[in-house]
C-alpha cells in the first residue's frame, strides 16, 4: 500500500553546512538537527523518512529518479540548484510523486537571483522562510495528502 | 503579554467565493470552512484568531494598520492584490508584526502574472499550494515563533 | 430559463465623468446617455440590463461576484483598472458568465500603459474605439450568443 | 456624396480556409458565409460592400491603396499579417478612410505573438472574439459613423 | 473668482500612520501635524486648504473628481497607489486643475518599485524627499501659480 | 490510403539562389541538386515528392493550404520568412499534416535574428545545419512516420 | 566592364503613393518625379538607372536577385518591409553588389517601430530625411564608388 | 560654524541658454534672472549663494568636489548630464553635503530618456516642473535643513 | 585513419529514464532501445559507436574531453543541461570534433525555458522532435560527413 | 539674409585621429583632408563653412549654442558622444538650425552600442557609411534646403 | 596563526585541458605549468598553496566548504560554472575567507554569456585577461592582504 | 626599442579625491600615494611611468590619443566614465597599445550601474577590488608583457 513507503527528504548544496553558514539567515541548527527534527515529526505523523544530502546536482537527480518506486513523496530543498536546474526539475516530474519544495530562508526577500525557483513548477506546494520548521510543516502536508488520497481511493 | 494577542487572518478579493470558484484549483472548502479550520487549529495551539475578508484593497490596508496594536501576528492571503499592491506591502511593514503569506494554489505553477508577489518581501514566511491546510501550517509557524520569542525574552 | 436573466453592465473608474472628461477622446455623451442607450438597445433586442458604476475596484469585484446567480452575461468597461486588476480578472472567471469587454476609445492607439488589458484574457470578445455605441454592439453580441446557446440546448 | 461609396472588406491570409481551419477557434462558417453575412447586413444598413481576400501581403496593400478614391470605409482582418506588417499599416493611414479592425477569435486570449496588432494604431475601432458576427458589428459602426458625419456636415 | 477656491490636499494609503510608520524614512510628524502645517502655510499664503486622507484608491478618485468644480488646485501624495493607479491618473487629468505631486521620502533613492510614479505624467510639478515640508513648498508653488494666472488673465 | 499521397517540399525566399548564395554557409549545391536529391531519396524510401519554391510569402501560404487534401506531409524551409511569418505558421497548422522544418545552415550559430523560428511551434521535428542532406533526413523521418501511423491504424 | 551596368533603384510598399501619402512627412513629389530626378541625376553622373516599385515583398526579392548579373549597384527604399524583412536582407547580401539604403523621412525621429532597419546591416551606406533628394545623393555615392573601384582595379 | 557657509548652486549644460531655449518648456527667464532670484531668496532666508554654470561635465565635477570644504549644501540642475553621469553622481556623494536636485520642467512628463536621473540617488530631495521658482523652493529646504540640523546639534 | 575512430554518443540527465519518463512526450523506447538502435544504425553505416549516459554535468564534460583523441565525432543529447551549461559548451569546442545535437522531443514547441540550447552554438547540426530515430539521422549525417571529409582529403 | 551665414561643421571625439585610426573602417583621409573637402565642396555650392573639432563634449555644446546667431546650418559628427549625449541633443534643438548628422562608417552594421544615435532625433537628415564623402553630400542637402527655403520665402 | 594556513587554488571545468584548449585564447601553458607557477610564486611570497581542479560543480563546492577551517584564502577560476553557479557562490560566502576570482582570458571581451560572473559578488577582487600570470598577481594580493590583516590585528 | 617608452597611467573623475572619498570603499591612500606606489613599483620593474588625472572625459581622450607615439602601454581607471564612454573606448582602440583596466573597488559587487564597463572590451586585462595595489599588479602585467613581446620578436 502506497502510504507505507517512506518520504524522501533531499537537501542540496551547502545544506551540509547548516549551523555554520550565515547564522543570521539560516539559524543555528545543523543538518543533523534538521534531519532529527524530520525523523521525530515523521514518527509523530506515522510516516517514515529517508534523509539525503549532496552538493552534486547529478547525485540529486539520481536519488529523485530512484524514489519513483521506493518512496511516497519528496520534500526537497535544492539550495542553489533550485534557480537553474532543468535536470532536477525533469527528475521531479518523472518521479510522478507529490513534491513539496522547502527553503529555510525567505528567498523572495533576498537577492534577485534567488527570487525564481525553476523547481516550483514541478512542486505541489512551496514554503520558505520558516527555518528548519518548514520541513515539519511539509511533512504534515504529506501526511495530510497521503491520508486524503488513501481515503478517497477507499471510497472508490 | 504579547503572545496573548490574537492572530489576524486576512483574506483578500474573491476568497469569499471559495468552494464556488474554480474547484479544480481552489478545492471544495468554503471561506467558512477555512475560517473554522483556522479557529480549530488556533485553539489546539493555544492561540486566538480573528478572521476578516474583503474585496477592497483599502479595507485590507485599514485592517492591517489596525492590527499593529491589537494582534500578535498576521496571516495574509491577499489574492489578486498580492501581485501589485504597494499599499498592502507598506501596511504590512508598518504593522511591525510577523507576517506569513499564504496562497491556496501554487501560484508559481500558474499564469505568469501570478508568479510574483510584492507582499513576499514583507513576509517572514511564504507558503502556497497546500490548499486551506496552508493556513493551519502558518498558524503552527506563528505558535512556534511566539513561543520562541517569549522564551528568548524571558531568558533576557 | 437562463436567457431571461438580465445583462450586467459594469462601468469602472471615471466613467461617471463621461461627457465632462476629455471630450476629444471620450465624446460628449454622459454616463446617463450611455445607460439609456444600453436600456433602449436591450429592449429592442429583448434583453434586460442592470447598469452599475463605481470608482472602487473592490466594489466592481463584489458586483461581478454577485452576477453569477442573477445575470446571464457581463459587459464591462473597467476603465483604469483594466490594465492591472488581477482581482477583477479573477471575479470575471469565477462568474462563469460570458464577458464582453468594452472601451470607449481605442486603447491600442493611446499611451503605452493602456495597450494591455489584463481582463481581455477573461473575456469572450473585446471591442474598443466605437464610442458609447460599443455598448450597443456588445449587447447585440450578447443577444446573438444567448439565442444561439439556447437553441443549441434545445436541439440537445 | 461620400456615404454612397461602398465599404471595402479586406480579409488576409488563411481566412479563405474559414470553416476548415481549426473550428474550435474560428467556427464553422466559411469565407463565403462571412461575405454573405456582410452583404446581407450591409443591405439592411443601406450600405454597399466589396469583399476581397488574399494571402499576399502586397496584394492587401494594393487593394487598400485603391480604396482611397472608391470606398467610404475599410473593415480589415489582416490575419497573421496584423502582427508585423508596417506596409499594411502605412497603406491604411494613407487611405485616409475610417478603418475598423476585426478578428474572429479573441487574439488577446491566445498565444503571446497574437497579442499585439500593429494595425490597431491605424484603426478607429478594434473588435475581436465575436466570430463572423464581428463583421456585422463593424458594419453597423460604419453605418453609424457615415450617418453622423453626414448629418454633422449638413448642420454646418 | 477662481483663486478663492481652496486647494485640495489628498493623502493616500498609510499616510494616516505618519509618525508611527518607519520613522527613519518618514519622520516623526503625524498626519495631523502635516495637515496643520498645510493649514498654517496656506493661511500665510492667503490660500484655503481642504485635507483628505483615505486608504481606498476609489475614494481618492471620488475626491479628485469632486474637486473639479470646488477647488483651484490639487496637491497629492497617493502613497503606494502612485506607482500603479491609472484610475487616479485619469481622475487628475479630468479635474483640469493644476496638480502638484508630493512624496515625503525620496522615492528615487528607495526600492526599484517606487522609482516610477504613473501620476507624474499628470502633474505640473513633482517633489520628493523634503519631508512634510514638501507640502509647504507645493503650496507656495500653488500660490505663485494662481497669482500669476490671475494677473495674466487680468491683463487680457 | 493516406500514405500514397506525395510529400510536399516547400522552399522559401532566396533558396532559388542556392549554389550562388554565400557558398561558405550554404554549400555549392543548387536548388536543382537539392530537388534531385529529394526525388532520389524519396524514391528509395517509396515516397513521392512535389518540390516548390517561391520568394513570395503568400504563395507559400497558398501551397501549404493546398497540400491539406493532396499531400501526406510537408517539409519546409521558409528561409527568411521563418523568423516572422504568422501567416505561414497558421497555414501549417490548418494543413493538419505532419511538418518537418529544415534549414541548410545551423541558424542557432548565426546572427541573433535567425535564432528563433516561429514555424518550429507548428512542426513535428526541426533540423538545421546538415546542408542539403537535411532534406534527405527529413524524408526518412516522414517515411518512418507514415509507416508507423499506418501500422498503428491497422492494429486498431 | 562593371561600371557600365545600370544602377537598380528599388522602391517598396506605398512609395507608389508618394505625393498623395501624408505630404507633411513625405513631401509633394510623386514616384514619377522621384524616378525622373534619378534619371536626370544619373545622366549627369554618367550612370544609367532602372527604377522599379512594388508592394510585394517577394517581388522585391526577385528583382534584387536578378540584379546580381545585370546591375552595378542597388539603391533601395524598402518602405515598411525595411523593419522586418530577413528575405530582402538575404537577397541584398547574395547580390554581392554595393547597396545604399534610402528613406525619404528621418525614420529615427518617428514611431519606435521605424527606428530599426534590418536592411542597414546589408548596406554600405544609409541616408534618411533628405526627401527625394536622398536618391540623388545616393547616386553620387554610387558614382564615386564605381569610379574609385575601377581606378583601384586599374592600378592593380 | 557650518550654516554660515554659502550654498552652491550648480547649473549644467544649456542652462546658460535659458530664456532663449524652447520657451514653451523652460519659460522666459534667463540664467541671470534665475541667479538673481536665487540671490534674493537666499538673502531673505539668511543664506549666501554661489552660482556656477558650465557645459562641461568635468567642470561640474570639479566644482562639486571643491564645495566639500567651502559650502554647506548643493542645489544642482545638471541638465542633460543628469541622465547618464556616474561621475557627477560620485562627486555629489563624496562632497558629503546635502544635495537638492532641481529641474525646471517636469522631466517625468517628457521624452522617455529624461525620465531617469542618475543623480536622484545621491540627492536628499528632488523637485521638477516648478520653473525657476524651483530653485527658491530648494533654497527654503536648505534653510530649513540647516536650521534644524543646527538646533538638533545644539540640543545635544 | 580518422574515420575508423568510433562516434561518441553522450546522453545527459534523465535519459536513463526513457520509456518510463512522460511517454506522451518521449515515447516508449528505453535508453537500451535507443543505444541498440544507435549500434544497429552505426553498423549499417560502417561506423562504430560508444554510448554513455550520466546525470552529472561534470562527468559529461570529462567524457567529451576524453573523446578528443579517441573518437571521430560526438552526438549529444545533454537533456536539461543543454539550456545552461557553459562547461559542456566549452568541452565540445575544445574537443575539435564535429558535434551533432539531438533532442527527442521538439524543444521549440515546449516550455520557454527549453527553447534555447547553449550547446547549439558549438554544434555543426541540430535536430529535435524525431524521437529516438533522431540519433539514427544524426549518425547518417556523421557517416556522410566523415566520408566527405576523407574523400576531400584524399583529393588533396 | 540667412543663406549667407556659413555652415558649421562640428566633429567630435577621435575624429582628429582620422587617417590614423582603424583605416579599414574609417579610410585613409585625415581630418585636414576632410575639412579641405568640405571647403572645396562648399565653395562649389556657393556656401561658406567653419570647421571645428573637439574631444570635449561640453566644448561641442558651446559651439553649437554659439551657431544659433552666426550660422545657417549644422553638420555634425559627434563620434562616440552621439550615442549618449542628451546635452548635445538639447543644444542642437535650441540652435533652431537645420541639422544634418554624418557618420563616416555605417554605424548600423557595427557593434550594438553604436546602433542608436540620440542625436538623430534632433536632425533633419542622417547619413552614414559614405566615408568623408558623406560631408559633401550633407553640404549639398544644406545648399538645396537653403535655396528652397529662400525661394519659398520669396514667393510669400 | 591564520596566515600560516595555505591558500586554496581551485580550478573548474576544462581548465585541465589548458595548453590543449583553444591556444589563441588560453595560451600554451598547461594546468601543470599553471600550478607550478602558483607554487613557485607562493614560495617567493612566503605562502603555501594547494591546487585542485575538477569538472564537477559539486566537487568544487565540497572543496570550498572544506577550506573554511584549513586555508587562509581562496583563488578560484570556476570556468564555465562562474556564470550560473549559485551553489559555488554560496559556498564561497560561507567559507568566510577572502576570495580572489581569476580568469585567464578577458571574459568581458568575449561572448555575451561570459560577461557576467555570479561569483564576482562573493569575491574581494577579480582579475581577468592576464593569462596564467593572473594567478601570480592574485597570490601577491593574498600575501599583501594577509600581512595587512595580521598587523592590524596585532595593533588591536 | 619599444619597451623603453614609459607606461601611461590615466586616472579619471573623482580619483583626485582618493583618501577623502568614501574610505570604507576606496581606502585611505591619496592619489599622491597611488602615484608614488606606481612610480616605486615601476622602478623595481625597470619601467617608467607617467601619471595623469582629470575629471574631464575629453581630456582623458586627448591624453590617450597622445600616448600612441610616446608610451608603451596604458593603465586606466576611468572612474565613472568607464560605464558609458564610447569616446574613451574608441581612443583606447586607436592607441594600438596594450591596455589594462583597473578599479580600486570590486565594481561587480556594487550598484548595478557599475557592473558593466564599456572599456573592458578594449582592454587586454581587467582587475578590480585590489585597492591601489591593483595598479602595481597591472604594472607587473605590463612588465611581463613587454618582456615577452620583445623576446618573441627577438626570436623571430
Amino acid at each position: 500500500m502506497k502510504k507505507k513507503l517512506p518520504v524522501l527528504i533531499v537537501n542540496g548544496p551547502n545544506l551540509n553546512m547548516l549551523g555554520v553558514r550565515e547564522q543570521a539567515i539560516y539559524g543555528k541548527s545543523t543538518l543533523r538537527d534538521l534531519e532529527n527534527l524530520c525523523k521525530k515529526t515523521a514518527k509523530e505523523l506515522g510516516l517514515a523518512v529517508d534523509c539525503l544530502q549532496s552538493n552534486l546536482e547529478g547525485e540529486l537527480v539520481n536519488w529523485i529518479q530512484g524514489a519513483r518506486k521506493t518512496h511516497s513523496a519528496i520534500i526537497i530543498n535544492a539550495g542553489g540548484y533550485s534557480h537553474t536546474s532543468v535536470a532536477i526539475h525533469d527528475a521531479l516530474i518523472l518521479s510522478e510523486l507529490p513534491v513539496f519544495e522547502v527553503h529555510i530562508s525567505n528567498i523572495y526577500a533576498r537577492e534577485a537571483f534567488r527570487h525564481t525557483s525553476l523547481l516550483s513548477r514541478a512542486a505541489k506546494g512551496v514554503l520558505c522562510g520558516f527555518g528548519i520548521q518548514g520541513y515539519s510543516l511539509a511533512l504534515q502536508a504529506v501526511a495530510n495528502l497521503l491520508q486524503t488520497t488513501t481515503s478517497i481511493k477507499r471510497k472508490r
